[in-house]
């Protein structure tokens, strides 16, 4: 029921395993099933191709007591024409409105009864229905997620009742500044391309958006091939895929080969160097970037330990200068984007309005220096550690590592351990470093601003300075 | 870094252990080491008494990468007198600006380095200083936490530099309608209680806050008796303590007493009713609530039954009354504040400005026939389900894992292993909810709003009606 951004992590881990094929799922013989990597107990990750098309991963974890689902959907916010923009997020609400098997109501009493969640989010270029329930229940799970992608009723009364709610989130994300700030961003740094779009529509498109054309985007953007399947936690891969057989045995009739992960170089036209939300808000808050790498470069790996060293944490670059040394901040952070054909790599910080010139001032003294110098050998190091150490705790939870098989399947068809992800961490230098600095942080700058601003001659001139 | 509020659950978990003592953490015998749970392989959760009076509990989990260390200091906002509010927070930022053995920059670098985290959050009863690592770096973890909790230098040029850092925080929560929401209905039910106050303090008193005096209030409250190390992950008993006596072994040499836990009954004087936040929001943002159970009272596991069967869910009387039936609201909830000698139970909403009344007089329906009819066995059983998978699905990181034994011990002094908590929610009956229900939800009503209204006149009538 939300949406999402993409995040700064390279599709990361599984534990101490091996990889035992480089074989690519979209590729992958249909009817047939692969092992991906041997786990301390066995085989850890497993994939199935269906002759339907559907893809189904699965990591199976010994020791924990619960399991996720989710089902991953290649289409998302980038899908959409611009007169229903938003309907794929629109869409994602609806499905949960009652299907020809259960109403609204006895779908969340459902999970409800056992204390578990099951919810869904929309991103630009995919939407997952997910639940997480614990192990023994897995069966009701998978029942729940295909129900509802699979036989949605989208009743016209349901309809009208969720526009409601969907303008009720666009108001919210108003409220949110950080929230907006990022759609702001994006609108600057993207300009009239699909991906420089809010993910849930504006007032207007929502206000106008038809029933029937958005039951005709589901009945023809959510099939088989378009979809993985990935479940992780106390879980056999071949349970999970007799009950798949079980919920959508009769759809799987249907002969489809999965459609390949997204890729290509976007054209994306020529966009406003700065977009300002006036609001009457206590901070100010700044977000300014360049366009950075799509995600199948393989120099994210060096981005990511850029991204890390310049603003990932407490002895960042950025958080050293303008909050440490200075206390001009709270919040300061950079952060990578990638999309299959276009990235981002951006700054924000959230400051008294008084302050913002001297932030704006002291953030691009530090991406010039960075540009011309690259970073330290321990600022790589220490960049290269952090990511290390944040791929492996960000992975306790199986809802992670279901996100981890599921997104690397869609985005990239190709199955990277967490030991090869870490491998290609480690092999990243000062000098690759440098390199992408100096290419990435003289780009072209973007900025939005959310803040007590009636005009942009009203805010600093470093402001402006940042994007000249 | 930042604050925290008491949450929902109710102390929480291990995993199928069974408990082996009752034995109090206040009253245990200093220099020694009892075993309060039994694991899966072998003995799960230990605590040890120290003859400086600091309590040292642990819970080793078998199968994980990583440890989680909190020192737990029963220090919070309550402890403030009203000229020094936000004290408590204040001084856990400037902790960590620099310590005997390392400045604010090392520390940065060296949990940085190891991809950790450290961190803190101050509350209104107590204080946390923690730090989540891969299991091999538990030393440094513990280095960190400790040095920054007991050799905090506290340089008068730190103070300043961080006054800037909390006055932003403060305008940062201004920023947020939910925080700043959940600020003043506290501030309207709990009216001069210090437990109605902000934990971030006032831009008037942070403003005016001196050095010294916070230097001596830490002095004076950070004392071993006060305090509770929990350790949880892939860890042993022996070693945690072998490095608490390297860390902090002259300090040990000081004898005491453990500190009881709060408790008692707050005398809380008449409050307002109503506290309206003027702002130009997209929403308007609603919470109401009465004052509730404290966390000694052993109704709590029907309050969080009653709790996640009104309006903890999806299928809650409250979500789908509001959202499901008539779409007025993206996010309607209700939450369980639990102190030591008071308690809140509170429902929260946001919507479009013209559908308040609307929304006010449907909680209030809700209310009202709660406070009747109580609630249906369905609901109730739901209500049971809801916690007992919750309880476990929360806890699958080490960091839930350390939070439950840390904060368990801080407030009660007795272990509740997760089996005998799911056991106490299991023996709560659809009678015991709505006799709970009749006597909380006819209590005075206190409600705030933060949204477009400049006065308390022009808020909907149905807001003026549920508080009347």
């Amino acid at each position: 029921m939300t949406t999402s951004v993409n995040g700064t992590a390279a599709g990361a881990s599984g534990t101490r395993g091996r990889p035992l094929t480089r074989r690519l799922g979209h590729l992958q013989k249909p009817g047939s099933t692969v092992s991906l990597e041997r786990g301390d107990g066995g085989l850890a990750v497993r994939r199935s191709v269906l002759p339907s098309g559907l893809r189904v991963i699965t990591e199976r974890i010994p020791g924990v007591r619960s399991a996720s689902v989710g089902l991953w959907v290649q289409v998302g916010s980038r899908d959409e024409r611009v007169e229903v923009a938003g309907a794929a997020h629109y869409l994602e609400h609806l499905l949960f409105k009652g299907t020809a098997n259960r109403t609204a109501a006895q779908i969340a009493e459902e999970i409800d009864a056992v204390g578990g969640e099951l919810n869904a989010f929309t991103a630009k270029e995919h939407t997952c229905y997910y639940a997480h329930v614990l192990d023994e229940d897995l069966p009701l799970a998978m029942d729940l997620v295909c129900d509802v992608v699979f036989d949605a009723l989208c009743e016209p009364r349901d309809f009208e009742t969720e526009r409601g709610v969907v303008l009720e989130e666009i108001a919210m994300r108003d409220d949110d500044p950080e929230d907006l700030l990022h759609d702001a961003f994006l609108d600057a740094l993207l300009g009239e391309h699909a991906l420089g779009r809010p993910v849930l529509g504006t007032e207007q498109s929502i206000g106008d958006m038809d029933r029937d054309a958005l039951f005709g985007f589901y009945k023809k953007r959510y099939t088989l091939p378009r979809m993985v399947l990935a479940v992780a936690g106390n879980i056999d891969h071949a349970h999970v895929m007799r009950l798949v057989r079980k919920q959508i045995g009769d759809r799987l009739d249907r002969v489809g080969t999965p459609v390949a992960p997204r890729s290509g170089r976007a054209r994306i036209p020529g966009s406003r160097k700065l977009v300002l939300h006036s609001d009457d808000t206590e901070q100010a808050h700044l977000m300014l970037g360049v366009r950075g790498l799509d995600r199948h470069d393989e120099r994210r790996f060096a981005l990511n330990v850029l991204n890390a060293a310049l603003g990932g944490g407490m002895s960042s670059r950025l958080f050293q200068e303008v909050r440490e040394r200075r206390g001009l901040a709270y919040q300061v952070y950079s952060s990578v984007g990638l999309y299959a054909d276009a990235g981002t790599l951006s700054i924000y910080a959230g400051c008294q309005p008084d302050r913002l010139g001297d932030v704006a001032g002291v953030v691009r003294d530090v991406l010039s220096t960075v540009a011309r110098e690259g970073l330290g050998d321990a600022e790589v190091a220490r960049g290269k550690g952090q990511l290390r150490g944040g791929l492996v705790l960000g992975l306790e939870d199986t809802s992670s590592r279901m996100s981890r098989i599921g997104k690397g399947e869609l985005n990239y068809g190709d199955y990277l351990s967490v030991e090869q992800t870490l491998a290609r961490i480690d092999e990243v230098t000062a000098a690759d470093v440098a390199t992408l600095a100096r290419d990435l942080l003289r780009r072209p700058v973007a900025a939005a601003v959310v803040g007590p601003y009636a005009h942009a001659d009203d805010l600093p001139s470093q402001v402006h300075e940042v994007i000249s």
